[in-house]
């Protein structure tokens, strides 16, 4: 078990009604409000509405920054920026999903950026000293930037998309049924999103952590069991709770407490695929998830221990010979991630393999991947994406 | 799946060599330190010699609070109090387990109590808005007081011993190496105590809670696992690793985020022991616990579901007779602290039924025990005590 500092600051309130909590948190901060928020979905639910009238109710002056796109925008940041300038904002609210807390989380940083260009501050990752404050209310269980520090932001003219850490949330508000409306394909790439989260620590070297690898498989097995359940039924309560919770703790660094840096290879090239084709996160996580499972379970036969360990205790499978019943746990989850809906080529999305090369190249830059969990080439990551065709 | 809040601002630094941190921990906050420590275990290791040339090198000026009890007495706070009161105290720094800053807690928010008697201050808990600032160094895996806002203090002069909410620590460093040094049966007794902290919370009408009840369970296995390492071989990094990371939460409340409250009762009837009879915490509740469980079981039939899940889940059990699988469930946790060596009777503490009564009626003042898991009567709880002889 490794070294580890746990420093989460985030306040969450967790559960139906806690938008009641939405004026007392803004309070604090002052009475000028950026209210970000992406398109439609909240004005449709009635919860733009809502925070209107608390926001008015409470005598806060409201400036909006909406239309932030799912994978969120440098130029929107740059937007976002711009306004907290124009209408000295004291606090950022949030309502939305990851992509919008994440772009929230670049313009509070980004309104103390002291240099020219706000894309250099998302290419100089790490955590900055001074941020406005940041309040959000979540609309979709999924990235888990509800209660970490981290942003992804995209450039589309130079095919760019990078996590960079930026501030905390000061409040999150959780409240489940705001995913009731959530689409069944979003349900599904969300969930995928949250389970890859925990891949990305739980395939590590470190077998002595228990809690970390306790924690992550309770995330995998509950969401595999409630994303189910919510495309059925997608206002069941419960179902909903479990996505939201799981979504938050997912990302939070907690399950890899204790364990080696893998340096999340699913992320690095799932960035690509949405850097170049602008596709859903979560399902380009799904696609390559198994691909790249099954490779480095092909190219290095130490790496069995572990994926026998998530055969067993996430997917509920048994058996003697061990490199099977490593290689049957990765089927299963394909398969959990079929019965979920999630096209599972990259060849459904249009995508070919024209700049595989590219985007292995910029997914593994300095060739930082050889710290993964089993080391990663350029080569094997073209193989891992040519395998998703 | 309830409602929660989340809001634990503390930040842990963990691991071997994280006293690293204390000079920079306490800097922020001012330069008078009073060192809260309990009796000679932190010499006898070293730790605190390293603790004052630290403090020294780095200019604090120390006064030292020694001789914090197990079972930490309002004695102490009331001299805790004075000494901040004397010598302009900025910051405190408690260095030991979960009594030394149980009591270091104490002394913080007794700073500004604005009362004259510091009991009483003990007696009104809920969490106070001003405390001085505290920074502990942890020598026990056991109370989780590092990472919670809780403290428990007795009063020799009443026969009481309460817990209250305090404040939690601004700094907890966690090294497992400084516990190396503790004994088989305070190892054994610490594990008991943690797994408490988890089971008041596991036993519970809320059966969806899915995160909650996995890293419940997570704990519980780890720390029998880990306890028996620990006592074989007692240097063992990764064992007194996971005692204290489990530790950190087991008693942090996040077990229990979305379950209902159970009023905690083997807590609040070993509360009771220790006031009258000053033994182990840790201890007093391993007896107190089976015996519990099986009032319970026999009690209400419909607990019969959760001890399934707990036979199955924590103690790796199998049947098909549920009631039976519930019983062995227990039977197996009661065998698991024979093995650790924890005396399982009061008889053997030297304890009789003379105060039952009298301490049944105080560990369920107001008769709120009948909101537990399976509501507990006066005379319920005078059985549970006379089952533990």
């Amino acid at each position: 078990m490794l070294s580890f500092k746990h420093d989460i600051p985030t306040k969450l309130y967790f559960g139906e009604g806690q938008i009641k909590r939405l004026a007392k948190s803004l309070e604090p901060f002052g009475k000028n409000v950026l209210f970000v928020l992406g398109g439609g979905s909240i004005k449709k639910m009635g919860l733009y509405d809502e925070v209107i009238k608390i926001l008015k109710e409470n005598n806060f002056n409201i400036t909006e920054c909406d239309g932030i796109e799912p994978n969120p925008r440098i130029t929107s940041v740059k937007r976002g920026v711009k306004l907290c300038k124009e209408n000295n904002i004291d606090v950022i609210l949030a309502v939305g999903g990851g992509s919008t807390i994440d772009c929230a989380k670049a313009i509070a940083v980004g309104y103390y950026y002291e240099g020219d260009d706000l894309w250099e501050m998302v290419k100089t990752s790490f955590r900055r000293a001074k941020a406005l404050p940041l309040v959000d209310i979540l609309t979709l269980s999924a990235t888990g930037s509800e209660f970490d520090a981290g942003g992804v932001i995209s450039n589309l003219d130079t095919n760019e998309k990078l996590g960079a850490v930026y501030t905390y949330p000061a409040v999150s508000i959780c409240d489940p049924t705001y995913t009731y409306t959530v689409s069944p394909y979003q349900t599904a790439a969300g969930s995928a999103d949250i389970m890859s989260h925990i891949f990305e620590g739980y395939f590590s070297r470190t077998m002595d952590s228990d809690l970390s690898d306790g924690i992550s498989e309770t995330i995998l097995k509950s969401v595999m069991k409630n994303c189910k359940i919510a495309l059925k039924d997608p206002t069941n309560y419960s179902a909903r709770a479990n996505l939201m919770a799981n979504s938050s703790i997912a990302c939070s660094g907690i399950p890899e407490y204790g364990k080696q840096e893998t340096g999340w290879p699913c992320h690095a090239m799932e960035h690509e695929l949405s850097a170049y084709y602008d596709i859903t996160h979560g399902v380009g996580l799904a696609i390559l998830t198994v691909r790249w499972m099954r490779h480095i379970l092909n190219k290095d036969a130490s790496a069995t221990e572990r994926f026998v360990k998530f055969a067993k205790n996430v997917m509920g499978l048994s058996g003697d010979d061990e490199r099977a019943l490593a290689f049957a746990g990765i089927d299963a989850l394909e398969n959990y991630f079929k019965e979920t809906g999630i096209p599972m080529t990259l060849t459904e999305l249009g995508i070919d393999d024209k700049h595989f090369v590219a985007m292995a190249e910029h997914a593994n830059i300095g060739g930082y991947l050889k710290d993964a969990f089993v080391a990663l080439t350029n080569e094997d990551i073209v193989e891992i994406y040519k395998a998703c065709l």
